[in-house]
């Protein structure tokens, strides 16, 4: 495949450029059978939306999906799902000044190197903007993963900038714009990018996201193991730069004797697995946790050259989130949701027919 | 695909279990013509196996690679090479007390449930045996992109345990166990290790992998960017937790003025990036960090249950590595290896005309 | 993958039913840089359009393509094409008859016992309208391969049902409704098909196409052969129940002595091999030759079931082709630029470098 | 992928060349628990050899299999099984006439321009010996459609050259060296070869394989058809040049009230589908038939060129058969039994949900 299909069985194609006339994807392989219709869509699409904060680009999009197939009489027919989101607010010529140079830490400069011409609207097809299409088919995920195995998705920022963002809770999410588990620090965070946002600079964020229910099972070893797939649709997200499962890099400084979380009759004692041995789903709640980089396009004067090699200096105007990690909750999310999906077709083709004497433990003890 | 094998174009199918009659693998897709032989093959297998110190398993594998086809008078033939290494030291009874019970931390517990039943054999299919073949398959990647692009690869440990280790040189690498870029705390690492193996417990570490000299323009975006399928083949990894390109988590409180790497005529100042923008490299040094978790097959007694699902006390004899991050930069440098062999074809099918009048900067500042 | 994409590196995606809002498909892997836009691929579509002629559907569409994404000032960038087709000629209430019962040879029987449910609407999934993207994809690969191998496709009518059609020039092809390499049997073609539609019965064809101009050695053994790729494509349009690779079914007859092509300095004696041998193009024209049934879809009555199982007699009314391989010729043309455009790719992406110091022969003797 | 693996679930990877030291498949894919050894597998392999009478080569190869991974105490694990073949008898020398021209008719013409080399001992990667590996797959997937769904393969010769072969009963099959479902004709087959062999010379046949028991349902629309998966296995198979489904090129002729299978509550009236309607399995037999080429290895002269591209006469010695067609019959049912496997579990894998109120009819009236 060419690089634009997500996914073996619930295989989802992304096609579009940030200022073409449109953006969406192709959802092949999805179950047929369950209800669905742009209300499902459209609310995931909405939490992703730029505009809806100061903190936030300003570029003004309603992002509607309109299903162009695959759903007959309100029900999926088991063909392909076309989401289509047309684009509206394309102010090219926010770009004019950056059509002649590459912005330091952006992909302008390999786009231009690998296919020998730049499409400089708004990044073109490097833009975060194609994020929505995959927003849009992880509510699709979503639904059938609630709705055949009662698996559920949450997510948040657990770090912006230097700053470390307390738990203190899921249900504070959707209360702040930065999609933050904590009531008490969001003044701090407002704060701080009303002053970033003066100085023209962008700065990076830690999201940390999780799937519960995830039966015991999901992942093909040795190579498509449910992490490594994690791994490689986290990583492929806009910006990031890095990927974590369970306890990540912490893992590093442990002893196993600590580590290897303990299963009991009533369940596991600990999670520092993040949901996944040798692999494959333990039962326990999935926990990814991903770093994202600071927006390159940033007001604050920077080197670099021109198309011709020359040496020139970048400052980029236009529209852009001086935090990309803000709204990065509800993509990484649909992320995760696109991989399990996948890996749920997956496990019932090869191992739909195990069945086992004992029951798997519970994801936690039940005081955990 | 089915999960057991890797790549697009240059595809490596995984087969054996570590007490089974053989390991190895086909690779398809390599291009006609290269000399090759086992001798191009077996230094970087060496470089891998077991018992060539004190602080590894002492399970006593000679790793013979034999190759079996696509080699014809000296000459890769362009049809599937496969690669076989016989199994000789299968100690099975070493796992006689761990058939019944799951070891915390270990893929036995998912493994049985996914497949209904269990090869307690060396962990059968989970084991990091199944990473040899693909060390081989490195090797013969390695070649092809050094003969033909002057890649070269370099890699060791970061970190043991809570143990930063300095960097002091890539020369050091091979003169000590520890494939550590250092000299000077090689001693303190033998100690660590001497007490760890005393206690009966297991320790993790980061492993840091390099490749340079690969050009700009590889990568496949949206979804199989090359950073992407870095994190994919590394986290698939046994034992990772955990996968960084460039700053990796740093960049969580990097300021976009600082992050974004400065490109001059001469150069690119600074590399943040690990050498990948968009998902496409950038001609600068692709830089990979991985986190690997203590071994879970340890003496310290540890709560578990048995297959009928009863509390039960597990300690696991037998010979293991009490750090599995020891042996895991060949591994690690093997697998960029495989990814980025996968993408210069995948680059070449699509983007090989590309011809741009102005060359690509160098991948550093002379003096940086 | 799930079924709806066809090619490995030239991966065109599909999407839509017959009177759903629109059709289309994504074309991820176009190399970046060629001169592109509707104008390049409406010709063909118009080629394929029902409602030219009286012998064909009355369902008037235009079929008007508009590119969505992948082109940036007129050229191709890389990045995925795809292309719209809305549904405008509707008339759903046409198949209200049929909706109750199962058409004899007809896909309504085996959609509805796969998925568990029906979209009745013009056969939804399984018509042949959905072949309008694959035409429009097709004019994408056949420009690619006309401007960068000089490839050309031609194809017509080689029978329509038991009326051989003699070859007696493919210029007559664009200049009668059936797509006949023939000038002199057009009225004997007219009289039999008014005569068919008067019965309010159906028939079959028989199609030819070729490709000219294929370098040697494009197709991937073992399994990916250029024939077999060929094949797969052209039995998996619509109604199609044969396929044969140059001499096909004759060579049953054949005896080695004769059916071997033999070579010359100058070029090949004759071309029992349609182009190919071992899976891998000659040089020669590529040849296909294939059998189209008769449209099930029919006014003369039928014996089948209804939905709850129970005896039924079919008539189908609304618009239907009496003969699908009419208008068989521009697809077919289209799915085999298709299968040689995706193994262009994939042999440049291996082979790409081999070059021999002899230069293949002619595809034909200068006087055959 | 790279051309060598066939399947997307049930993905068989195939390796070695006629004269290397083995040739062997990995399997990938397989459900776990179904009880699986050698005695599973030799007698399918012993069915295809060589050597078995004087109608076809004389090479002797026991072509014992050996089952290197996946199966563990007697049971498949879900994991990789790799069966392996030694080469035993490679008396390369019978081929050094033909290192220096090209057979007409041979691969080793296209072989050499793809890949820049020639492996000639037994036509290396082109040899129909590679054949081996596949009903070795085929027989692991006949054994597991046969216990889940009870499925049953038959195949057998039609034609041998113009000799056509009445059908008189599958039972005839086992009894005579061409597996010809007739016992009458036997006399004349013999003779017919007893000739053709004293001249030198080869000769095509046509070979009809069915499957028998396929449920309703199976086969991925738009591409991944059924019947496409066939055609394009069936193609790729050496010296195919032809394939047909049910009616096949007689479709032609038929008209739409005679060609479509009618329904009745008891079952289906005829088989012109051959099984497949829409690319979807109705539940009637799946019938397919192949024409396969002449040999073009033979004694007879015939002109060519050489490696210099000079005129050359080739005759071919060694031990070739005079018809490759007589030993495909256990060939092409294996072929088939991979892609139902694989389309087995792609349907459970999407669809396996599904439930209707209403039984599929029968796959024929009781008393056809």
């Amino acid at each position: 495949m060419s690089g634009s299909t997500l996914g073996h069985l619930f295989c989802v194609t992304n096609f579009g450029e940030s200022h073409g006339p449109a953006i969406g994807c192709v959802i092949d392989g999805c179950p047929p059978g369950m209800s669905l219709s742009e209300a499902d869509i459209q609310p995931e699409l909405d939490r992703r939306r730029p505009g809806t904060s100061r903190h936030v680009t300003q570029r003004n999009e309603p992002d509607a999906v309109e299903i162009l197939s695959g759903v007959h009489e309100g029900r999926t027919t088991g063909t392909p799902i076309c989401l289509l989101i047309r684009n509206t607010d394309q102010r090219s010529k926010d770009y004019g000044n950056i059509v002649q140079t590459f912005r330091p830490g952006h992909a302008d400069y390999t786009y231009w190197h690998k296919y020998g011409l730049r499409d400089p609207r708004g990044g073109g097809r490097s833009s975060a903007r194609l994020t929505a299409p995959m927003v849009g088919a992880g509510a699709v995920a979503k639904k059938w993963l609630k709705e055949h195995h009662g698996i559920a998705f949450r997510g948040g920022m657990a770090a912006l900038g230097e700053i470390d963002i307390a738990f203190e809770g899921w249900q504070h999410v959707p209360d702040n714009p930065f999609f933050a588990p904590n009531a008490s620090q969001i003044g701090q965070l407002e704060d701080f990018m009303d002053a970033l946002r003066k100085e023209g600079d962008s700065v990076g964020a830690r999201i940390v996201v999780e799937a519960t229910g995830v039966p015991v099972g999901w992942g093909e070893p040795l190579f498509d193991k449910l992490d490594a797939d994690i791994a490689h649709v986290m990583m492929g997200l806009n910006a990031v730069k890095g990927v974590e499962i369970g306890a990540g890099f912490a893992s590093v400084a442990h002893r196993g004797s600590m580590h290897g979380d303990e299963l009991t009759p009533q369940g596991f004692r600990s999670n520092h697995a993040g949901g996944v041995l040798g692999g494959i789903s333990t039962g326990q709640d999935i926990r990814v946790s991903i770093a994202i980089k600071p927006t390159s396009s940033i007001r604050t004067p920077r080197q670099s050259i021109d198309l011709q090699g020359q040496p020139a200096t970048v400052e980029t105007f236009g529209r852009h989130d001086p935090c990309v990690g803000i709204r990065a909750t509800p993509i990484a999310e649909a992320l995760l949701a696109l991989v399990l999906m996948d890996h749920a077709l997956r496990h019932r083709a090869q191992c739909g027919d195990v069945r086992l004497p004992v029951a798997p433990i519970a994801a936690h003890l039940p005081d955990a």
